[in-house]
């Protein structure tokens, strides 16, 4: 199972290398009726892209996406949407010279181990650009989830010792910024800072959250399949990705119970938690309130020094990486932690139809006549 | 979906409420030709059960395992192995209470919200009984584990601001102290601590960890079910996880790449990194190296002071809970972590067996003969 | 994967062997607030057991049934439901003998072929008894859907040349005559058939026959999750079940296309179709019609004559069966086939919830609020 | 769920709509280093094109693969390989009249049941040409059992009356022939036969077989995912089969057990069944013998005579449909039940690797070093 399937019934299944003819995704049990063309798809594309600014690789990619299936007449029929970006400035050449050793902090050593070989173009498989596919997938759960009154928005918190101040938080920013930063001053101490850390030849690594609002209780199941236990896969399964926490994540290891809980009380009518330490998950399932989820992520593994390895051939060597790489991947990875929760968040309300009797008994309507 | 199912080869199905007959786990996909007996699993279910020490909860549980089905003379068939663990000290009485309000921190308003009501004895499939049947599911995995030369052992880091000193890493030590904690000394001090926390009718946070020594490389798949993310749904799956991380985790975020990267070394003809910052997996897949898994687990819900919170009609009211309740989870849930990541190694481990067209050739030679 | 998992949402395991301690099933997905009790359940248990007529095994098998979790004050709860029915009569001593050499058009050889070795008491799991845990989750299955307003009935049609006349349908004869036929005078007639066979110390097949009535059109999917093609498994799951088919089935590869379509007609304001040869499915998915589906049972391959077969140690030999075996399986088949029909259905409409967003948007309301 | 994915190990999922701009296919879980090219996938999407003949539809398809990801140096990578076939030949027009009402024995129907609206040119995603994305990723797993010394051969036993005669079964006939019979004479009658068919204006059915040899045993598991099983849902997800069935098939409903039950022979130092009523599977599990797999399917529902039908606004109207189909869909299905078999029996037999102890250990041996 080479695991290019996520979800169980908004269902995707990404394709594609680094160097190839071209990336895509099935889109599989998209509820028919939705509108959908190109643009609502290439919006997001387009924030994964590398920017114009000195802290992104200054590679071209044009990333435009073309809808092969699944869209008739301006809106979806519920059978698979089939995306298709193909690939345009890869230069082959850049990578030959690693075709036969292993670079540091890179998956060419594993894929070996693995499959007896590899596409060592830019990464093949295991290459940041396999992530388009999920970017242009996730667009699409963006836009059912926005149709609910729900939105998912993620953003960087920091980048190696610099952290944005969330107090101010500006959701704008976060999509101006060449940082992804919800915060116009860290955003530019990061950029000074990524400046420095380029000159050193090196890469830095960062922290990257995202919030899901407006998502009702009761979405995710006990057990295996909680909330909280697929948003960390879907977290974890982006590349890079050391640790995912929910809440107050890590931290909660040196809390009490009687600051880490939760009270709750009525509002409106209603039951809210006067705090947020859970993250919007209590045992598995929503509560209602704003689901936080945190991802730290690792150096970019490709930096320009001389570093130490191994070739295929079993003996010790030098390498000098070659190429453009950008010296943090959190920026461009922002869109795709977002993607990845709307997706998680999406499959679990869907499944979460069938909970209870009362619903399938409002739908199918008494002698299995269909009301809605 | 209930979501009570984990795996995809070796798959397990849990059943069970805290206070209902009995709990249990059906295991599907187990290898035949294992030898196989109560004992086996009992040892890891004793692991899991409240210690006779003052940190843990007076509640006595026999949790006595019974093998229904699977087993044949002494061995494993291929066939569903039915576990069952009988329920024998479980009180409802104690929980009446809380019937028709929500415990700050715990489950009982998700379930509310999602099912329409809830089995309030002792939190039902929420309770932390609920693990019994992922216990017993983990010991054969440990056993299979075991037979192929590799070893899963998960322990505590810490408990509240008392961590044990790696150095001098004793594993004797975390199987005997009622901390589960390597370092003697520090178990004390844990120990000590908690005097003070239950004194002050609270409870504390921890952090454990789990090492996976042996495991071949190549295991687990690129994108969506890389090892990792796998590693991180079964972990995060404990309740009262709110965090997990992989190698050097949330610290990653700090680092630069030049210090983040583990450089390549032949050692006796063989490539082996010489540090391991990535925690045993690159690009989602095994390198050969100690797995490195971090959890971070929130103070026990369960606190004896009075809370604020609301009732199921909907008004403010102050909870105070009664019960049985350990003032920290962690070194109860060490078990528990030791059998999901066992699980999901095993299980990747068997999915890789398709991996490449000269493993097909081996295992059904020509001619569409079996030759194993 | 020992295959012993069945459903997307309403997903059941089945666990037990013939001469083990016991059999079960856990249902998980079941959705909340369904009363349930073990009455309901050992109705259709019941319906499987061995009669007091002369066609059927003198075997007595209590089959009771207990619900070990799930249900909460007589109510589903959402969360896994257990059932287990203990062995009770089973005498390993009769199946001693065939333990070293394989029956003919029994699974002992395969099981050798694939495990490397067997629980020979009875067929273990390849048993006939491995349906009871099937038929006690169908029972919840057609529970929900009577209150949806949709009945599964499923008869016997023939057995060997005698056939039951369906053109005075008769309901209550297929619950009470012994051979599950809709037709009193061909029951009688089959039952002095199988006590020629009987005395000839051999076995004979038949067919039996699944109506679905009240189903809504629109459930199942096109392409792989077709209804019927999941019906065809659903069915052909049945040991012994040896060809499956829908509406007119085999016989639609003699007929013209002017006779095989059914028209369209408008009836009190609805679309209905003026015939059934298609049995209630077009391109995959149900058109509001009875769904029909037929199935063709070999003969029991247990039979008292000798025959030839082979030892495990490779030698020629002579078998002469013992014990006690029906002449023919189809009448206590009846009720799994209905069961299997149920869960097929039942998992197809819950899947069937998410499929148009007006749905979705008519679930979970507007700013994301939960309507149901 | 759309239910376009099929497989769990070798896993496939298909996109496209007849008239939509390409179809395709990515196929998962492919093991690594298989050479492949496009012209191994072209053999197979050519046996699907309408022929020269009468007999067939005079569009024009010209069906060329082109793989888009997956392939590397002309071996697979063990990522997934995306296959894509553009439309050519599609003239929208024909269709644009059943816009708005429902031909009868089409999906019409229940597609606007079930989602609402359909894309109506050429049936949309329930066309015939949605199976192009099957045999393409068909033609891979053929050549994969191919190389472990197993064939899959598919073709027609019947088109209406006229049945081929298999006494002297010719499988060159059968890929050169236009109606796929491995029978010269029958061909010929067949197709004299099917010009008086096309003069009425009217279609026919047929019959289809497929043939597995060389399959070892043990493959397919017990219970749900029974061989047979599988095989069932795979056959019957073809649009228009109606009935699938193993070895006798239907026809076991009227043998003897003592006629039906294959016995078993010592050959060659090997044990074997003297006959094969059983079609190579007990139990659910492959027993060494030849797979036989047989498919009844409906005649053609586009025909060019007047019918009965309703409109979309529910108006009962007649119907004369235009267009270019052919009068019997077996000669052009024959490759897609073969490649469905295919996938199928390969599926399982990657699950079946770790159905023992022994293989686990063989493969990862002691110390966990992978041997293979």
């Amino acid at each position: 199972m080479a695991g290019s399937t996520y979800g169980t019934v908004f269902r995707i299944t990404t394709w594609g290398e680094s160097h190839g003819k071209a990336l895509g995704v099935v889109v599989d049990g998209c509820p028919a009726g939705l509108e959908l063309e190109e643009r609502d798809i290439q919006l997001y594309l387009d924030r994964r892209k590398p920017g114009a600014t000195g802290i992104a690789t200054p590679r071209k990619e044009a990333d435009s996406v073309e809808i092969l299936s699944g869209v008739f007449e301006g809106r979806t029929t519920g059978t698979p949407i089939s995306l298709m970006i193909r690939n345009t400035s890869q230069i082959s050449g850049d990578y030959s010279e690693i075709a036969s050793c292993y670079r540091p902090g890179h998956a060419d050593y594993t894929f070996d181990r693995k499959y007896g070989f590899r596409d060592y173009r830019g990464g093949g498989r295991s290459s940041g650009r396999e992530t388009v596919g999920r970017v242009a997938a996730g667009a699409i759960a963006c836009k059912i989830l926005k149709k609910l009154g729900i939105t998912v928005c993620a953003y960087t918190r920091s980048i190696g010792p610099v952290e944005a101040d969330m107090s101010g938080f500006d959701r704008q920013a976060a999509l101006e910024t060449p940082t992804a930063m919800p915060d116009r001053q860290a955003d530019a101490a990061a950029v000074a800072y990524l400046e420095d850390v380029r000159h050193d030849m090196d890469s830095v690594g960062g922290c990257m959250e995202c919030l899901v609002e407006g998502l009702p209780g009761g979405i995710g199941d006990p057990v295996f399949e909680k909330l909280d236990a697929n948003l960390a896969k879907a977290v974890m399964s982006i590349g890079a990705v050391k640790a995912v926490e929910i809440g107050d994540g890590h931290e909660v290891s040196r809390h009490r119970g009687s600051e880490n809980n939760d009270s709750f009380q009525m509002r409106e009518g209603k039951a809210v938690k006067v705090s947020n330490h859970a993250g919007g998950i209590l045992g598995g399932i929503s509560d209602g309130d704003t689901i936080v989820v945190r991802a730290y992520v690792k150096p970019t593994p490709s930096i320009f020094r001389t570093q130490q390895t191994v070739s295929q051939s079993g003996e010790s060597m030098e390498i000098k990486i070659k190429g453009r790489h950008d010296p943090v991947i959190v920026p461009r990875a922002v869109v795709v932690m977002e993607c990845m929760t709307a997706l998680t968040v999406l499959d679990a309300m869907m499944l979460n139809l069938s909970a209870r009797m009362e619903n399938l008994t409002a739908f199918y309507g008494f002698g299995g006549k269909q009301v809605l």
